[in-house]
């Protein structure tokens, strides 16, 4: 069994990153510049946007974080977006989620300008990355698939089952390895709250991407002997002998489940830095207008 | 075994359009107003395109073909659809395809307004539809479902095998069916040419839905008892014994699968008209501003 170290990759990948942004700034270039918006102070936001911030730092990217409290109207942050857009310094920006009720995600994600939507929500973008055009690819199955590609993990032929059916996740992460690409050209199949032979599925699965978001939620009973294993659930789990009063929990039952996979990646340490590694990509993509 | 009635139930709906169109004009409302962009003569494309200008007839929509012949250039085609896009009195258009090697279809795609984008294959419609936000659904996935729909099949919990991850079927179809609506929750395989286990995927479907492009690739053998079978193939097949010297076939050899089949469609007169009727809906959708 190989643990797919996504901490170690995703610090990689912020070097070249980095060591591309030196190249860039030596030849003259703009330095790239990302936004965060935070809206109030739900604390995995502020981890999150923390993390994001200090990411950009190692990455040599200007970043600049806008605040708002809670009550900020749907109007004024519209606003904003709209300022964002038209700023030639903001190479890529995003809103983080979620947002109070009275504000509109849907709305905000199709007021961000698609050329800068680093986060690859907005409709022009899933659409581009359905039909296999160049776009801003969402975060964390970007993060999937560069690890799977850094541990050299074969997807042509595979039998690929994906348990999660969200937007920013399951759906996207189906469509990639569907793709004529490497990694791609998978056999992939969806799975869900309404799946009936979910257990069965499982166990025919060379590789399981579990999204649900349902901690321990995948046993070792439902898993193949020597398949993949990449678990997307980062649930934080009450747990009284934690500093923070929580621990991090994935979909995967991990002691269980690993010593039967080829490849697992743990939680924490393995997609979850990808997926903030991924945004820095998308960023260095959006600086160097590489895609749009 | 159930015969899905395309023709019928296609024919039905155009009789409901044409009911609402009647409505729309008595209440003083504008006409729904599709153009059709056809370049060269292509054998399958003038069939299409004059079967949508009659079906327009049928639903009392205004049509207008517009043709070029094989040499316009990128430049001029593009003008052209610029035009249609300012024109308010044209709800929707499309181009048929293919197009001349000479011209680029995706930049085609691209320039067409997407909120007159009736054969939904802009990639913001693409984006929506995987979302699940209202939008102009490709024809022929909205075909499928819409089959699916008056034949009161159930698709929550059942799993489904596509075959084929074309954008223009496969992609689009796998994706409406697995959003959380009816039709729709279903466990949906996506296979294709790299799939290993293609007859033993095919044989745990309750519903396969054939768009490979291939002449009688399904066979008894890969279909389970009592299961549904959508066959999207049209591939023109030379015969020495028809008028027209091909023969229309779909991906299913029919008479030895249909026997086990709980439904099926045939080839010609099952999922082919409900496409051109898709369109139909779309166009009255856009004549009454109903989706943007």
């Amino acid at each position: 069994m190989i643990l797919i170290d996504g901490k170690k990759t995703a610090d990689d990948i912020k070097l070249e990153i980095a060591e591309e942004v030196k190249q860039l700034l030596a030849e003259g270039k703009k330095q790239p510049h990302l936004v965060a918006i935070l809206v109030g102070h739900d604390g995995g936001s502020e981890t999150y946007v923390a993390a994001k911030c200090k990411a950009c730092e190692v990455c040599g990217f200007k970043s600049t974080l806008i605040r708002y409290e809670d009550d900020v109207t749907e109007v004024e942050l519209l606003a904003r977006i709209e300022e964002l857009n038209n700023d030639d310094d903001v190479d890529g920006f995003i809103v983080q989620l979620p947002l109070p009720k009275h504000i509109s995600e849907q709305k905000v994600i199709e007021a961000i300008d698609y050329k800068k939507d680093v986060d690859g929500f907005h409709p022009i973008n899933v659409g581009r990355t359905s039909i296999g055009l160049p776009a801003f690819v969402s975060a964390t199955p970007a993060g999937i698939l560069e690890l799977l590609k850094r541990y050299n993990i074969e997807t042509a032929g595979k039998h690929v089952v994906v348990l999660g059916r969200s937007n920013i996740v399951g759906k996207p992460v189906a469509q990639l390895l569907m793709q004529k690409a490497y990694p791609g050209n998978a056999t992939v199949t969806v799975c869900h709250s309404y799946s009936k032979d979910l257990k069965e599925q499982c166990l025919k699965a060379d590789i399981i991407i579990a999204a649900l978001g349902s901690p321990n939620f995948v046993t070792a009973d439902m898993v193949k002997e020597g398949a993949v294993i990449i678990d997307v659930g980062t649930t934080r789990v009450p747990n009284a002998n934690t500093k923070s009063g929580f621990k991090l929990t994935g979909d995967v039952k991990f002691d269980e489940v690993a010593p039967k996979c080829s490849y697992i990646t743990p939680v924490p340490g393995g997609v979850g830095p990808m997926t903030i590694c991924s945004l820095m990509k998308n960023t260095l993509l959006a600086g160097k207008k590489a895609i749009y």
